[in-house]
């Protein structure tokens, strides 16, 4: 793709510029453009796609600059560059860079890149289209010159074209494996079934179930199952992570580029007096309704929001801490609380919901071992499916959106290993196939993003496995149905009687 | 008190109003100030006290009104009352009554009533004061005085007016009971300590904490305990509660009155469109940093919060339903969850944080039944906390503030029941006492919010008990320390080994 940067700027010295500290400018801006900017680029490259210093004068205590570049040694690099290579000599002179001014900066770029590829941020400003190029002008400060927003804006426009040409949010999806089929035992809507006797309620926000003791018998014969055959066996420790998810995690763990339509927000108090939120509490005891618009004015954020991928939270406990040889593969797990995603609405069974259970299995090593867990799960997972819950089953490889734009397939060793499996089981009331269960091989997204190291020097990678209550039991009473006689013993034994505690008139 | 409602307004009418017309009125407005605004006042009550038309006029399809009255048939009381009386007085005219228009409404008090006990809410205007009287003007619609706005500002008022006679938030606090001291085996802070081991590690946001492998199983033994001595023997059945709690749900457990100060809000996406949130995501992407202000301008709510009181969110289970005498009292629990409050800054330990771990056990019953089970309740607490944890601990009966302040006690015959008993343990490290546990009688609270009966007719009551982990293992470890050796058996042998599965370099 044609890209070329080009910057109109200024560099602030302390004092008037003389004529001899001119000369040593002159010299500094042949060096640049002869040596300096020519550092570490191949040398097949040709000069007028590295960076240059296009034009300069000096004005009073100022020198304008214009810089130009293609993808070397880009306008903005070879501006930082040149002044710490000025800041040298202008020292003889007694003269001091105090600041750097942009007037200008232009990205262009071929014109093959349609309007939809240029995202629309506030420091994006005209986008222009002549003579087989597109122009598009940019208003960043220096600092955010330096931090290298230019940069990731092209790898972004890049992304997008990329994007389209793939045709969107498309999953590779293929089979690794099919269950014997099974003759149902049942063919009704579990959900159905569940509303009738009472095991399940709507709680009052949306996508929210309350459940009645024998829908939380049926969840806990399924976690002792996970336990006893899964976690156990495979020696598992179980920690307790966060459910409140703040920014700093999402920005590490890479969901800060695309969780926004699906989460629940939180926002916190901008203070805790009393007498702050008086008048609040008093608008309900007066009218009896809550005074929304107010409230919002009265925090702050959103900070973050509810947990919706169980397991980044964890990884602030390993942050930063380079990982001891002897006590890998890490292997974890966390059932403490609820996720929640911004569903969209309508009315969904228990297998898909707003506010939903799970257990989060995690796990950490070097390539091989977190490659070798996963298949020590698949196998766990196998055996539970086929021997203990009798379903018929499928399992898929699938690529997620997320990993085929991030670029984490098709890199390195032992990269066709990073992906995730998909478990579906058949639903017969309907005859689709219900994803409920997955185990993903994560590469060294996580460690990467929070900065975690291994002792050997290896690389570090992770993997997670979320095993939720709500599709577990959806998949099961789906294809069981509520006669305990015909389930499977394993099952029913650990269900024991349903208690049915509650009779309403 | 002193109080004196005045109002000014209009009746709308369908057509310009007649001469005959107008006497009819005549006569309506004498049959009501001299019977229908009596009717179910007290005898004794002068007339004075009692709502009266003090004057009107026909002009044009309008009646001009005024009305005045002390506390009882209050003006707009009067006001509607008449409404309908003329509404059939009228149909012989025909005319109908087309709307209320309210041009004037101003609350009268004593002038013992400070400025500090008159709410500041957008409909109250001008306060004045004069010749012993306060004057408030009030900004409503015919809507807002049917539905009573100006009666509950005026319980609000005197309820500010009592607070401040009882000091604020002065809670009463007597002693039940005290176990015999236990000479301390440890005298640290068990916080410090789990942060050296590696037990626990702060989470990315406030008072929040990853717990690692052996702090789980301190809590995951002191939660077998609760389940094997406690709610097992007293048979109750675990629930799932949800964790999101909306307005609706706070309206009817009476949070709304004034939880706003500890809560995390929540708000929603106003679409799930990703297109909507493309420029978000990009945003992050550039810069490496979160676009918090725009999204506040995308998202809707706050809708409500994350769980605070983890019982609130289990009532529309129940909501508008008669239950049944054969399956009282309804005994169940739920550990399926976080609870979150926006505590004050700084660092404390794991006994007091914003996000911790909790079972809550509640129970509904008749008055008898409920006191009953918080009865046996106590008793299984007692024998855990003498004879299981082996703790040096007191339990202390509270009146929480919102209970005084909601007339909860005093009411009816088992009202001394209606209550809050704390429970408190020594911690040596620093010598006070921490509130670890509590058990409540709530009284007809959440049956009358969320409309619950009994087959019976009896009155429906309620209880609910919170056991943290978070507490109970910081009364635990500051008494006991951390050698397994030194503790309870029955502790020691359902944590087992400790499982220190981190080491870094």
């Amino acid at each position: 793709m044609f890209v070329r940067f080009g910057l109109k700027g200024k560099l602030v010295l302390s004092d008037r510029i003389g004529d001899t500290a001119e000369e040593t400018i002159a010299e500094a801006v042949q060096e640049a453009n002869e040596r300096l900017f020519r550092r570490g680029v191949p040398r097949e490259v040709s000069s007028g796609e590295v960076g240059q210093i296009t034009s300069w004068r000096v004005e009073g205590n100022e020198i304008r600059l214009e810089l130009q570049s293609g993808p070397y040694t880009r306008a903005h690099d070879a501006l930082f560059r040149f002044r710490k290579q000025l800041s040298l000599a202008m020292g003889r002179h007694r003269l001091g860079i105090r600041g750097i001014a942009i007037d200008e900066f232009v990205l262009t770029l071929g014109e093959e890149v349609p309007d939809t590829a240029i995202p629309k941020l506030p420091f994006i400003g005209e986008v222009r289209r002549e003579t087989g190029r597109v122009q598009v002008r940019l208003d960043l400060s220096a600092g955010e010159l330096e931090d290298r927003v230019p940069d990731r804006l092209l790898r972004l426009i890049e992304e997008k074209m990329e994007a389209k040409a793939y045709g969107g949010k498309a999953e590779h999806w293929e089979l690794l494996y099919q269950s014997p089929e099974r003759p149902p035992i049942y063919r009704e809507n579990p959900t159905e079934e569940m509303i009738a006797r009472g095991w399940i309620r709507h709680g009052a926000s949306r996508g929210q179930w309350i459940y009645a003791p024998p829908a939380v018998q049926v969840f806990r014969a399924l976690e002792a199952i996970v336990q006893e055959e899964i976690l156990r066996p495979l020696g598992f420790s179980e920690m307790i992570f966060p459910k409140l998810v703040p920014w700093e995690v999402w920005m590490r763990s890479g969901h800060a580029k695309g969780v926004y339509p699906e989460i629940y927000y939180i926002s916190t108090p901008k203070t805790r007096d009393p007498a702050y939120w008086e008048d609040i509490g008093d608008y309900f005891k007066v009218t009896g309704k809550v005074w929304v618009e107010e409230i919002r004015k009265r925090i702050e954020g959103p900070i973050g929001g509810m947990c919706y991928a169980q397991c980044p939270p964890f990884w602030p406990f390993v942050q930063g801490e380079t990982i001891s040889n002897d006590v890998l593969p890490i292997r974890i797990y966390d059932r403490s609380g609820t996720s929640h995603r911004y569903e969209s609405g309508g009315i969904h069974g228990i297998e898909r919901v707003d506010e939903f259970h799970r257990i989060e299995v995690l796990w950490i090593g070097t390539v091989e071992q977190t490659v070798k867990v996963a298949e020590e799960l698949h196998d766990r997972y196998r055996h539970v499916f086929e021997d203990i819950l009798e379903l018929q089953w499928r399992a898929a490889r699938v690529t997620p959106w997320f990993m085929a734009q991030e670029g984490l397939i098709g890199e390195g060793c032992c990269a066709g290993a990073v992906g995730t499996t998909d478990y579906e089981a058949l639903l017969p009331y309907n005859g689709t196939w219900l994803e409920f269960q997955n185990v993903s091989v994560n590469g060294d997204k996580y460690p990467r993003g929070f900065n975690v190291k291994l002792q050997s020097g290896a690389e570090c990678w992770s993997g997670c496995s979320g095993i939720g209550y709500e599709r577990w039991a959806a998949a099961f009473l789906s294809q069981k149905g509520f006669d305990t006689s015909r389930w499977p013993e394993a099952v029913a034994e650990r269900v024991g009687e349903f208690r049915e505690i509650f009779r309403f008139v």
